[in-house]
């Protein structure tokens, strides 16, 4: 049975909160626990906080906690820099462990900037490799021999389409090829079994569903058993077997550690580790059976109210991850009214509205206020006056 | 004439801090501001604080105020990551500035790190790409026309030797060769013109001599005029065009922002925004007089004092940066009793002892102090204990 944990959450007033896939609210243990970090531990301790603060062990510690979250033996994941960064890390070993191949298999419904990541790396390697997208649909068609990594993202970051990855990994498997899942949308939101899905590298984030802050650092799994072959492009001192012998020459750490890079940002580490305190024990398959339910509630609220949105989220539980998106033409303009009246979703272009539902924090009366709001909003058509159609910066 | 900034930083009691050259002490200003934006921001914005609180344009402002300490133009430089990141990204795109060169020439007195960035570059890139390492005196006469790109720490981590960025650049622009500067030790210790050199990039850190904090962000420079030519291996969404459009392709932006990669870390970002502040009046070649004034008093001291430790710091004030090391074959262990007694420096192996010398909160009467502590530890002998054998993780 799942028990929400609001409280642990600092959540503003007159506000309805649904935007946990983009930004996680702030755990309301983390400011003193990073004050304490700020002006106990690198005010009074400066330099030798790295010892005597635990600093330097952090990074393996808060990646511990992440495993357990995603199914992944301890020791499996390292954590760091951003999610394109761990992704570039893993797609470049990846492409190593096939070195007669030169196709990278990924969809449109990946994340823009996964692809972006995998054009910069390829363009970089040589013109004969290849970045092949395909629908979501015509992943499972597409993989064949000529295949090297296939690379997806598990919940499409608009729609929350969610593939299969047990059936997807084993098809990859068939053609030889590596299985690169970016978890972006699916950690700390739904069931997973990293080790079960026998996938050879994962990657996240942290600052959505796991309430790390913003820029909180990204997180890398790599199988065991291929570690000691998986040598990323990307490498630097922290990564290396001894970093403070200062060699010159590179030689990777025989551990995970080895995708690590440069010095860790500890004070979003420290948000992290804290906000992570929040899962300690959450059931993954409860939290998700209770996120399903509140979907189920919000979309048959949603359609019945307000029956020109379109939902383009899959209706299947299996088949999604943990938000749902309604299509309108004018959804940019509606999403910022909405907004105004205390509802933060946010948008997707060119139409799509998002809204996550994350049980920690959202209940079942949150969404049926939120689409009684939405609803007043719609039907207002206050979303027409020009002042919700400018674009912001981050939309 | 330089002034003393000490009152600006909150340093411990009993405290001699000479190790500003690996972390900054806390700046006064950091903890309310870094609340702040945690309480205020991030707790009641939410996800609207990347507009409304300014986060998505705060990496531009903060670049703009680095760019003052090396002497840049604005919308030079960028923000983000580490260093070892940024270091990848230039010298992947002076490589494809130099397509049919295949030479990296580097010095042994670089940070390890970059030359670990550089071999698994190298090593993935191709066989036939090479990494020449030569002593730092034997730099200018190995710049050839093979030399597809010279990347060089301008301060050494350890000796504190400082390269003739002019003349080194120079050189490298005969043979044209792209010239690509670490500036680690030096940002925010010597004075810099990064425009006058005609370097086509620099890299630094911000957590050193800047005072960012534990794991605050790198900076990136990258020539006007070679941008547009200028294309890193490694992309992501925030340094396309247009992020927000989610677009398949990868079209990069017009501008340094070429160079971000994936979400800033805005909470590391805003520690090293309010630590800035402190630099906003200071005339850099004012602290940098004062630094090597202070360097040779303490050089002085200890030398006069302490006649086991061997000088390996040049005397020359232009040919070095901003710390003083010594040699001792029991360094570590030195180091560790100093450190007992107050005196915060750190130790490189094999042998050096290293103490930065940063005027903005260090005065002439703590390098006396210093330099007596340190007399009165070694004469004591009390290092040679056991208990300062041990190695810690961070040295």
């Amino acid at each position: 049975m799942f028990r929400n944990k609001k409280s642990d959450f600092a959540l503003p007033e007159n506000v309805i909160y649904l935007d946990g896939n983009s930004l996680g609210p702030l755990p309301k243990a983390v400011p003193s626990r990073l004050q304490n970090m700020v002006q106990d531990e690198w005010g009074k301790e400066l330099i030798r906080a790295w010892n005597s603060a635990g600093w330097m062990s952090q990074t393996g510690r808060v990646a511990n906690k992440i495993s357990r979250i995603v199914g992944a033996a301890d020791n499996t994941i390292t954590m760091g820099d951003t999610l394109s960064i761990k992704l570039f890390q893993a797609l470049s070993a990846g492409l190593k462990l096939r070195p007669k191949r030169r196709v990278v298999l990924s969809d449109s419904g990946n994340f823009p900037s996964d692809l972006y990541v995998a054009q910069g790396l390829l363009a970089g390697l040589g013109d004969d490799y290849t970045l092949r997208v395909v629908a979501p649909e015509e992943v499972m068609d597409a993989i064949d021999e000529t295949v090297a990594v296939v690379m997806l993202t598990e919940v499409d970051y608009r729609t929350a389409r969610r593939h299969d990855m047990m059936k997807v990994t084993e098809k990859a498997h068939r053609q030889e090829a590596v299985m690169l899942w970016d978890l972006a949308h699916s950690t700390g939101a739904v069931p997973l079994s990293l080790s079960e899905s026998n996938c050879e590298f994962a990657v996240g984030c942290t600052y959505k569903y796991l309430n790390g802050g913003p820029g909180a650092p990204a997180f890398l799994y790599a199988r065991p058993d291929i570690l000691e072959q998986a040598t990323p492009i990307l490498t630097g001192w922290l990564g290396h077997a001894a970093p403070f012998d200062f060699q010159l020459d590179y030689q990777p750490a025989n551990s995970i550690e080895r995708f690590r890079v440069g010095t860790p940002s500890v004070a979003q580490m420290t948000m992290l580790d804290t906000a992570l305190e929040i899962y300690t024990d959450v059931n993954m398959h409860d939290l998700s059976q209770e996120s399903q339910r509140l979907m189920d509630i919000f979309i048959a609220e949603i359609e019945a109210k307000i029956p020109d949105f379109r939902l383009t989220t899959p209706r299947a539980h299996e088949g999604r991850g943990s938000h749902v998106s309604f299509c309108h033409e004018a959804g940019y303009a509606i999403m910022q009214a909405v907004i105004e009246a205390g509802v933060i979703g946010d948008f997707r272009a060119p139409d799509i509205m998002r809204f996550a539902v994350t049980p920690l924090y959202i209940g079942e009366d949150d969404l049926r206020n939120a689409a009684e709001i939405m609803k007043t909003v719609y039907d207002s058509g206050i979303w027409q006056e020009p002042r919700f159609q400018t674009r912001n910066a981050v939309t």
